[in-house]
């Protein structure tokens, strides 16, 4: 599993993608369950069917679909302490789950999933950057594996996924717009941004933050060019993936 | 208090700001004490000025900012739990203080600062839209009040503010880019937008969530233009309210 | 809101009450929203009308009356910890607001109320001292205009007000019994007593506290009696505001 | 252990204390162990001797009385959910420690105590109203064990209590005022007052509420006069028990 | 109550148990009361019939018989903090009561004990090693007592319970096997075992621990005889305790 | 990875393992990093060297070992609820993580670790029975890793680790005796034992639990010659996964 390919910081292109693998059915019990590496970021992503909605869904006749997201205490170089144990979840953690939430209803049509809900489980085995966007990346694939699983016991009669939906970071490093950044990019750079889009091309969110220097609008174009090229390039292996 | 002239949601024109009040020294114990009403929203934001940093500041003669966000109970329409109460802030007030903690430090040389912190509280008093906004614009001038009352105290020989700092919501509502949402037309919209700018006409941060459709580049341009064109008013106000 | 000429410690008389000044209709949300400054203390007190009660009044016919009570960090002279944040309410919060909701449902028919809750929460803007006294005689008019919400709207037929209710702090600063004690006052008595009354002259609330050298039978009735002075004053003046 | 002979709620007169029993050195490893009966009331009251303070003391070459209050889940006739498994303290609890620790500290030379901690922990076996006032009682007389373990290792050289303390209820059940109401007399009555006095005869705390009618200051010197009579008899209970 | 003969450690023989006291009716609230000494460790024991089971046995059919468990702050050598002050139980706490649940479960049929539950509370007032096997052993006799309440009162027609049940430690001390380990026996120890048999000779539970060096088989052996000598007779002294 | 032959419940015979694969090096950043899967049971062992010990071994010279444990929500068959998001850690989880830690110092010398502590953390991929020991076993060749860093670092002069330790469950299923339970089996049975052993065939942790009926001697003295069989085959394999 740790073998792959993966272009060194020194030699892979500014707009080019890290190594991307997706690999569903990683574990055995979950509607959805699906182990993408982004280089060296590793997440696994699981889709639960539960057969009921959240208080302010009950009665509407629309289900949810919800995130969470976690992080193995040494998936990091350092070990991190467990959440759990903390007893509390970090604001990191929580800004991170909701937007993953965001991103995957964006592309659901809630009525059509019926009241039920689909929880997103995003865990992070190995983190090398990226990986609220690898989770977002991998949540789509294990989503559509679970609709596939309702559509195949007659739950529901038509998929309630409208678009695939992708995401990716994008930044300027040392004064360079560099397209899907790893650890050591991310911590260096002026700026970081998230951007999550459809298949449609477009966008669900744009997040992005100047980490050093304010960023201008130039810069702000360039980012958004590299993400839509990335972002056209992992729903491709989305697709592909859905395949098989 | 209560007596501004707001511009109706039917008569404001889409890329006008609603009206927009600073008071400083509302409160008497704080080094900087702001109440910005931005249309019927009130924010309390107060500078507090400690004399250490917190543990990954230590020794490194930088210092630090950093903010807590907060609405009374009853700022809104249905009466909210309190946080305190129930043990925990939720995901959506750390997401806030976060922001609004980033965008004043990418305004800041912490060097210059010298081993000490500000902390920016900013409080909901009455809640009707655009309370993070209105926060980061209220937060630069109490902080500005902090720095003015560090240097008159010789604490600090220069002082640490780079650029003004202010932001604004700006969204699109049934299909039309409109500038300061307020809560009705934030829950209309499809899409909704944070953008918080420098002085010098720079992104600190964009934060665009498609709330219903996902947006095209196009809409994002406009809606970039509108932030801009608010966040240039409101750096006018801030500076005005500064000169008194 | 700041101009007000308050009788320094120096010249107020030992039983003279501080400058007292009562807003009503202070925020625009709530069912009844009132700030109260005594002297330089600032509180918020918002009434909210909630169509449900708590478990133990479920099926009784009755309502309920509860406070809940907080301090913004920099209402004080040094920043105090965000309650939200530390996740707990401290001992004095949790002691505060049943004393506030103790006193309120004392001058309440609950079964006139009907089964639904008046939620009085009490924020405290600036803090100078007798917060918990300005909570509860600025609760009283915020709960009158609840109720006058509730008679306006034919949810109720005949106010299930009793009484009105107001509170002053009284105390032995240096062996002088003084009523309606402000910070400094407050930090350097031996004795703290606050007392709660109703408009008919009676007590619900005694509560005295030796904090230096415990008190006689003799300096306790000269507190008494300068409370009933200072509290009928207090409501007087609710009275008063409650006029317009 | 439960074959007191308690005067019947119907035979004992108004101004009579139930049965009292002090028993020392109930447990083995504490410095001072006291079980305070007072009727059906059981409290283990112990006090603990550590060399340290807490964080405000350090330095000030003072030392510091605090007290921590429980009650076992089935002290009462009801079992209550266990505090350490609900995961915190109600208010009830943290109000009446935070009166039971100032109560102590009122009659404490905290100088003379030196740079350590008293720590009282009153726990109730059996409930049976008066638990508060049963626990200050005792309390003293464990402190006093306490005191007289660091005088016997020379750790101090002087006592530093000044005063015995003690603490009784009253209360008005059915328009007769009554000293040292039991549980059914509490939950009947109109006003309820804790009162806490040195054996100088002097207030340390008075805490009255009216639970139903408010009540006059008539009342109100009747009630005092109840309180002082028993906490009289109190004191002497203290002495004899101290004697042996 | 403190004036038991206890064995010394020096003269009490490696194969004999403390001396053992059981007091039925303890306080006077719970349907079950016990306060069970083995040598000075102290547990009190009450069980608590609930009319209600949790969600997991809801129309079941069946009861449920579940335990807390909890020490006084100085039942201990050197105080311990509080639990509800710290706000959560300790991992110890959590292992013990899980214990003492299932150990009481073992011996119940939950279908006669019908849709209700017996709560046992095993609170330690003075401990001197052996507390979680006291808690098993005084909590049988607990349980016994509220089946007695439940039968006279005609809620159940035949008693649940199918055994008794007793648990004991045993351990390696020095080399030597012992019997029942006090508190520096338990420090010293190699290997630490609790037992829990039936009054039939079966084991309910055998929780064996190497706090140094590991155990052979043999050791093991004769380790599981000490124990079922020992629960034999505290099985004779519980079937003695509720005969009278 | 989820290729593996794995004889069915019907055709493995009562005292054979089910398949295991140890695999080490699994993640990059951790001293040690194994996957071990017993079965369908896949837990992710990573063990990682921290520079300071815990306060109570502080300037003791001495190390520590301690494990932490956790359960994706969706490595279940249901989705059980995240520990992080509910802010606390489980009964069960806390038992197993002390269970862990306990086993693992059995085996240390701890003096020739150094004042440095080895931080277990044992997170299930995937759960099908037995993950508590497979959880021990597959951490004991995680900790080897990290001392093999260790010692290649010259940061130790010798290795800490005594004797290999290994872990495995056995239980009456049926009536019948069996090697290593998986999740249907474990459901199904009467008696649950764990049990671990070091190298050298001695005992460090024995818990057996009835679940149903009571179990006799006899019964044991199978269970824990099918345990020590169970070992001795996971030792070797351990072995041989350290040799590579």
């Amino acid at each position: 599993m740790t073998t792959h390919t993966i272009p060194s910081i020194a030699t892979r292109a500014p707009d080019q993608l890290r190594t991307v693998r997706i690999q569903r059915g990683f574990t055995m019990h979950a509607e959805g369950s699906v182990l993408i590496s982004v280089g060296n970021t590793q997440v696994l992503c699981t889709a639960s069917v539960e057969e009921k909605v959240p208080p302010h869904k009950k009665g509407s006749g629309e289900g949810w679909v919800t995130a969470e997201y976690g992080m193995l205490p040494r998936a990091t170089n350092t070990r991190g302490s467990r959440e759990a144990a903390r007893g509390k979840q970090t604001g990191r953690t929580q800004e991170i789950q909701r937007l993953i939430g965001r991103s995957l209803r964006a592309v659901f049509d809630l009525k059509k999933l019926g009241e039920r809900t689909i929880h997103l489980d995003c865990d992070v085995i190995q983190a090398d950057g990226g990986t609220r966007c690898a989770s977002i990346t991998g949540a789509y694939v294990a989503a559509q594996d679970a609709v596939s699983w309702l559509l195949a016991r007659g739950l529901i009669a038509e998929s309630p996924v409208l678009h695939p939906v992708a995401a990716v970071s994008v930044g300027i490093v040392q004064g360079l717009p560099v397209l899907d950044l790893d650890y050591a990019q991310d911590s260096a750079c002026d700026t970081d941004m998230n951007v999550v889009m459809t298949g449609a091309g477009h966008y669900v969110e744009v997040q992005g933050t100047a980490e050093g220097a304010a960023f201008s609008r130039a810069e702000m174009d360039r980012l958004l060019e590299l993400a839509e090229k990335g972002i056209g390039e992992l729903i491709a292996m989305q697709k592909q993936s859905l395949l098989i």
